[in-house]
């Protein structure tokens, strides 16, 4: 009974643009107890807080979260248990192994399990793409660990501007939803996160029922638009219009790109209406728009590559769905993936032997 | 008998770092008259001639061809008939229609016909691609004008370096044929201009007698690795290396897109040993390049994307023969020709209206 009456207590792991909004609306809801992962901005953030300038709830000076660490480990050596962890960096799967969603967990999740093995560990992955779960399964026997899986799908337009500082111009819409459908464990858990997440009249939080499905949807744009988007640089208007007859982006590429999604969609039981690209093509049409993976390169970051554009390739492969065209964009998008790599001393290429060394392998 | 004694008269339409290489040779061998036209180096070169340094020729100062002009209107007026109309601009005809090679020729064809319509002119495309001659022929009557039409493949490393100054790193090897095989007087014509051009123990100059399979051949490779490089702004090695295994560039991207150009060539009883695949690959595995297209869409310069990949595409559609990598590619580098458009005015994006004008349409 105490137990039930204590609040439960959330860490959200990742302090971008992204993670600060997670984090205060979370606080601000005042169900529970918010600690934060801040890695670059610790000392700042400790010393002034946030300074947060957001649509969803207005300026905000000198903010703190009850709680502010700066690792996993060290949160993980603070006694506390954690019910919720909030994954909010980026999944990149291909690289450096620091960075892998299951290291990144790691440290809370034992020490949880060391603290009461009995309790839930509820993680939530607020990230881009498919399969996302699968990495954390192979890592983690579910049934030892006591954990939760749930998906969070995310549409803000948060920016972290220099340390402590961020700015969010979109309204924060959060799905949330089990990763198995058929885990009622899992599915009141997600419930029970919309509550601790909900501030009304401020965010959108909603239960996602079929999390299967949403991905695979947003698949459609962030599988085939993303991608031409870094390639040329250029926000996906332009991509759309600097076309023969201002239609062969989206007839020869978009398109055949979206209904290769939809194909492999259906191998996996998922139905997609087709109506769907029309939002997303629509979308491009009226809204002057960057997508990530081209922000992300031209930053020099690594982008989402292996969530978005390689598991549903996986997939394709393992049902035998042809997916020319998704194909060609994921081997482009490697060599753009293998030069940001190179940028940031991953990956070596000798020039006297013309080849390369990783320090991923 | 008098016109025979006559040295024939060349005239080299571009002076970049091919163009004055060109020129050179045709002056160095002593059989001809070569005039340049020079548009923005004009006041320079008048004044203190070129200053070559060159791997076939060694250090020039101060060097002029016998005739100089500002323009190829201007050479039209001079009174002079040029047998020898050699065109090494590059190729785009989705570019300004100033830029077009049949408005490029244009006056000196005409004046030509006027000072002699027996006499023969002869057109040397210096120039890659496909299918090039045929916009000239759609714009002038051949018979009527006596035109002949031959083809200039050409491999050499050479740069201009700022005004009248050209570095050569790479020995001139021009392969010159008729793009009519059956005319036996571009034969006879591409036999003379080889005579003309040859400067033994400096360049290399060839009949090529099968000028369609020596372009589909090159095609091999600039249909399919100079795209890659360009979208992804790197040399053609790393683009190799960097991919899955260090394989999928060359299998899933570049050895499908080459058996497309091995099957385009062929719907036009053109035959390509699949064993030249292997001899490009080997280049980029053991040569650090950067292929035109890259260079010229780093310095912002439009690509020759139609003559080299938009062409061969023609042919495919016109044929039958499916080609589903070069179409991706050519849809994609469009977005980056319109970008370069764009940066030269040439296209306009309006952000209120989300929509392209063109001021080449």
């Amino acid at each position: 009974m105490a137990q039930e009456s204590r609040k439960p207590s959330c860490l959200v792991i990742g302090a971008g643009g992204v993670g600060v909004i997670t984090t205060y609306s979370l606080f601000n809801a005042g169900l529970s107890e918010v600690s934060l992962v801040v890695r670059s901005d610790y000392e700042h953030v400790t010393k002034h807080g946030y300074s947060i300038d957001s649509c969803d709830y207005g300026t905000i000076a000198n903010w703190r979260p009850h709680g502010v660490f700066k690792t996993a480990e060290d949160a993980s050596t603070s006694g506390h248990f954690f019910d919720y962890v909030v994954v909010t960096v980026k999944n990149i799967p291909d690289g450096p192994k620091s960075g892998a969603v299951h290291e990144i967990v790691r440290p809370v999740v034992e020490s949880n399990h060391q603290l009461d093995a009995s309790r839930i560990t509820c993680i939530v992955l607020i990230q881009n793409g498919l399969d996302i779960e699968k990495e954390l399964l192979e890592h983690f026997d579910q049934h030892s660990y006591n954990l939760v899986l749930l998906s969070g799908v995310q549409l803000i337009g948060s920016t972290k501007n220099g340390p402590g500082n961020v700015v969010q111009k979109g309204q924060d819409r959060l799905s949330v939803g089990p990763f198995d459908a058929t885990d009622l464990t899992a599915t009141e858990c997600a419930k029970k996160f919309v509550k601790l997440y909900s501030n009304e009249g401020h965010n959108i939080v909603e239960i996602e029922s079929d999390v299967k499905h949403s991905r695979w949807r947003k698949l459609l744009y962030n599988a085939v638009v993303n991608p031409t988007t870094a390639l040329a640089q250029l926000d996906a208007t332009r991509c759309l219009k600097f076309s023969k007859d201002k239609t062969s982006t989206e007839n020869c590429i978009w398109r055949p790109g979206m209904y290769e999604i939809i194909a492999i969609a259906a191998s996996e039981g998922v139905i997609i209406d087709p109506k769907e690209m029309d939002f997303f093509l629509d979308f491009t049409r009226r809204i002057l728009y960057k997508p990530s993976m081209c922000i992300d390169y031209e930053k020099g970051q690594l982008m989402e590559l292996e969530v978005i554009l390689g598991n549903p390739l996986k997939v394709a492969n393992r049902n035998g769905v042809p997916a020319p065209t998704l194909t060609i964009l994921y081997h482009l998008m490697t060599i753009l993936q293998g030069k940001i790599k190179e940028s940031k001393g991953l990956l070596h290429f000798d020039e006297e032997k013309m080849d390369t060394t990783s320090d991923l392998e």
